[in-house]
């Protein structure tokens, strides 16, 4: 049974079995970085070209999971996840907002403050909006 | 001198001596909020129609000054505003980018945090491109 | 049966019955101003925040129901929901969509205008990128 | 004086004493259907490739100029530019923005009623993030 | 049999047998000019009005099939497809990354060259928001 | 002079004589890669925070530059870039549109090839619209 029956993305997602040499490697460590049983689909589908999941991959892990490249981060796992679910609300990416939702329910945040995120992301995709629409240009620049 | 001399924005922003009655309020409101000696050219423009004026600067308010509705906030103002900065930043509007790194600047927040900010904003447009590029299906539903 | 079975949201979506107090007053309003016999899912799931309802809600049925709070409007409710429409086209939003869509029919728009509204958001969709994608700038500033 | 001193896009756009043929035919039509005494910068760019600008100013012209082509439009010419107006403020395109602004005032909006645009355009991109960012499925499907 | 059963549009697409005059017309180009034995989706719904098919049908035929009108085009098959499918995922639109994907995998673009394509587009997407995000000004403008 | 005198960004840009360590390196790498005797103010910009300029830096040189890093691309330079370019024009994006738009000009791309890659992402801009905002499903999923 080489391939999933219900196809689900435009591309044949690579299996976990069928993973050799380098995507097998990054496969591992998404599970061990993770700490999962298994390898989300979005990274399966991606290693059907291995240069991307490579770049993909150790661009996340450095940004999203410093402590497994001894990296200090100054923002917290909450808040970093929080800017990426305002971002994929943004783009409208359902993949990616399921995945950070519930990235935010695991580290403990509750609908209240899921709702605050929403609300603040929808208030300046307003602002955003207005800003540009009316052409404002800036009071002044930020103090360098 | 009613009007600017230099207009930078489509529509004449009202001066702070122009403003009457709920704008007067309001605009005493902002600068007592915000704790500033001037009305931002922002709500000097949506002025122009005063109801416009009034549902964004109650919504603004109340999600990033709680403490001025008697509001207790789930997320700090430094994390208010790094998710306002991020949707800013997504939907490239200048005067929105200009005004939020300004107010985390404010905030204490230096270059190396804000650069982190930024490159988990960048992150996630590009792998927000890359789930809806490729047509992911949501490996599963967030836990309800 | 608290819940509903097959969840359409990545959080859970306040059952009408569940609802007490602000949210429970804000359902009846948003049923009596649309003249609906249930409350949409938009609003329920907003709810899961009820400052961010009540936020909403007052900002929409200021702009989208001004009879229904005293206001005359310059614009008719057909121009209104097709400027909602334009604006949901633009960001792909599926619920947006629908439900302006929707709103538009129950004002007598046939498919015929309905068609004029969407080829008149994709044609300046179209220029937009090219204007932007050229970095034309302005001949002339509007008139002040 | 072959062309501009300051450019002001990323091609240099074609001066009216230089299209021949198809271009100066076009530029021609433009002026005598938008009944101006020059050809703005967005066509003269654009005509860099001239089938690219026959193709939009077709587009364009029929839609937006129905009486020009003897159509008979289902909108009148201020809504149609309100949609203009609403998608490239959600796009943030300065030239369209400027063009469809100064095409509104032209047709007597004023800007309490611009305020209206702008106002509804800022609310549905609002709810487009909260719909899409929380993954919220249509209550039902519009009628058919 | 008049209309589909399960409705998959806002509207409902006009089927190849209802189809009259101009749109009966048009439907028949799209087959032959696509080699395709039905007419998809996206023609049956745009033909709803008429004039937007008509619009939309010119350009794609001119731009993507040039060889249909006796044009010469700069830029070869894959290439166009490829950027059709740069702008769909960075839109997040569904039909059309299905639809360009199908196109690239009839014109023999294998799956690590499509990975190449998703690759660069998201990086992009990923600078993009780093430029906007932080303001960077142009080095220079290009060469004129 | 350890500044620029114009800040044309929200953070200081690193100069090229501030840099060290792992900065430096890749200051030296840009130039020599890309054939520049500079280095362009967003990868200055970026180097604000050093993680950041080396994920995105090491992204875009492999997929941009694969002969760098001893790569066999499947897409050509030119392709390359013109799907950055539609992507930068999709997402308005100055900086990039001007950085993108000079590499199509060094690699021998004139202005009537520009105008066809601009025509294309115009026109997808515009379906992507009207495929997303009448919510139109896929004929057929792409042959797996």
């Amino acid at each position: 049974m080489p391939h999933e029956d219900h196809p689900t993305s435009t591309v044949n997602a690579v299996e976990e079995h069928e993973a050799k040499d380098r995507v097998a490697e990054i496969f591992a460590d998404i599970k061990a970085t993770k700490n999962l049983d298994f390898v989300p689909r979005f990274w399966r589908v991606i290693a059907t070209n291995p240069v991307q999941l490579d770049l993909v991959w150790t661009t996340l892990k450095t940004l999203m999971h410093p402590e497994a490249v001894g990296r200090t981060a100054k923002l917290d796992a909450a808040t970093r996840e929080m800017v990426a679910l305002a971002v994929s609300a943004t783009n409208a990416c359902p993949y990616c907002i399921n995945s950070h939702t519930a990235a935010l329910r695991k580290l403990g945040i509750d609908e209240e403050a899921l709702g605050e995120v929403m609300a603040i992301a929808g208030l300046f995709n307003m602002t955003n909006a207005l800003a540009s629409g009316y052409q404002i240009e800036p009071d002044v620049r930020p103090p360098h």
